[in-house]
């Protein structure tokens, strides 16, 4: 069963959905570059949510790491490819990654499962 | 002229080897083990040049930047490749990574300079 | 109901109240001098306290931004007000800061609740 | 005379400059952006820019802090004023902040020269 | 009952073994040299525990700071000396830090009461 | 001879007369309660000034890291001792330490001819 994923989900569509409702221009403009800066350009969308995971990591930012994960796991990155980028921002960042990188690692295998379900 | 450039790699080896000098085994160690964090892998070495440059823009360290931008052209990504990744720090990092990015397009520049020298 | 802003409330005065009982002297003027900082000046508190926002989301502090928009509701901020200051934090902290929007959004909305009674 | 200062806006409108001249459109966007963020709207844009001065000084950017203290005192405010965000900077921020602190300082007594020039 | 602790480390023990499994060479070294970096050497290990504590605190990592506090107490700071490291992180990083501070002290109470238990 | 340590400390002590003439009143306090962290207490302060020193490492300031290694030696910590210090903020803080790290380096270096000046 995959909880922690599955409420990380609905309250991130949920407050999204309730910031967009506000209508802040800035707001709503900042979420669409946010969206455009990982399609496919110069590089493929699949690497640039790689970056997007490693400096999710050494930010520490949990929400941030799970939602470039599920991206990253859809692009097809394989468990050995994403830890090799988890290793890059643990080294970078130190070991106060830690704590997100076992975060990271839980979450992938949720994302796993959830693939397997 | 790339005075910028050839200075902080001066400076950076001259200082690497003190450092290396002072013969703290903790330290060799790290230093080491991030050398090796970008070699090849499940991940090309470029990948991991480029997050690692990634992950240096958006905690803002021109030195680190500038590190892996030499990596990064070395590896043979174009100055369009490198927007790309600078422009997803942008977006994780914000308005505060801006002075980083100046720092960064002005070592691109100098670095295609001495690679036309 | 507003289960999480209590909760929160209740930790911070039960907690504040437990680091003072401890009576380190340094800790109990860095808390003085903190409350001061806030106070009426060649700023109006409302400014200090909307600044004190903008700062906790940049620095992505869940239970700061909670704090603060506190007291800028108390201080009579309108949501759109509140909404800007965010935006500001938004430009110049980044992508990383959304999670952290999100959660304020939730706050503000709680805080119009828990007026409303 | 204010070297520092001529120095710091020269280079930051040659590399935007620059920047812009690369053509990447999410950086166009991005600082597109950021310059709306300031305008005024909910909060007046002289409110922004001290949010924007607030944001820099916590993040510990020396070259935001200079942009900000000059839109801050081209909006009006007065010294006493400035000291007072950078007060509440300070206290959320930390002793960390004490070197930028020091800049600002200085960077106020150089843009007050630079008016009474 | 030390729930909150009891969990942390059962959650931490877990997940590392997980990470460990996962037998990526560099995050294993990774994590070897970060518990090297804690023994006795020109330092003794406590005072490197200590400095771990400050280095959590102004990081703002709760389980750092909670997996710091614990070997702390092992090596035998009386509560006195763990308010002064603390107080030394929340003056270096501000009331940013204040939220830590409160978690830090819960969790020294709760670690006596296991000590006591 | 010492140019760069002189000039920072120069610089420092100019502006920081410079910032308390400006009187106001929570940034004097705050100046105040910084010092005083640092006294003997519970913990003697050569301990806080290591304390000082990692936690201003891993927060990556190098005016920080200069006033605490000025300090510390004249505590009299030995260069092993500082370079253990150094060691633990490099594994809490990661490679992006390391330009720091080359900073304290040539620090120490420095502080070191001038003692045997």
């Amino acid at each position: 069963m995959n909880t922690r994923l599955d409420e990380f989900e609905a309250y991130r569509l949920r407050m999204n959905d309730r910031v967009m409702e506000a209508n802040h221009l800035g707001i709503k403009r900042f979420f669409n570059l946010d969206s455009k800066a990982y399609e496919d350009g110069a590089l493929p969308a699949s690497t640039k949510e790689l970056l997007g995971l490693a400096a999710s990591a050494v930010l520490r930012c949990n929400d941030c790491i799970d939602y470039h994960l599920i991206q990253c796991t859809k692009a097809g990155f394989t468990d050995e490819e994403l830890y090799e980028a988890l290793n890059v921002a643990l080294i970078v960042g130190g070991s106060i990654v830690i704590p997100h990188l076992r975060h990271a690692f839980e979450t992938i295998d949720l994302l796993r499962d959830r693939e397997s379900g």
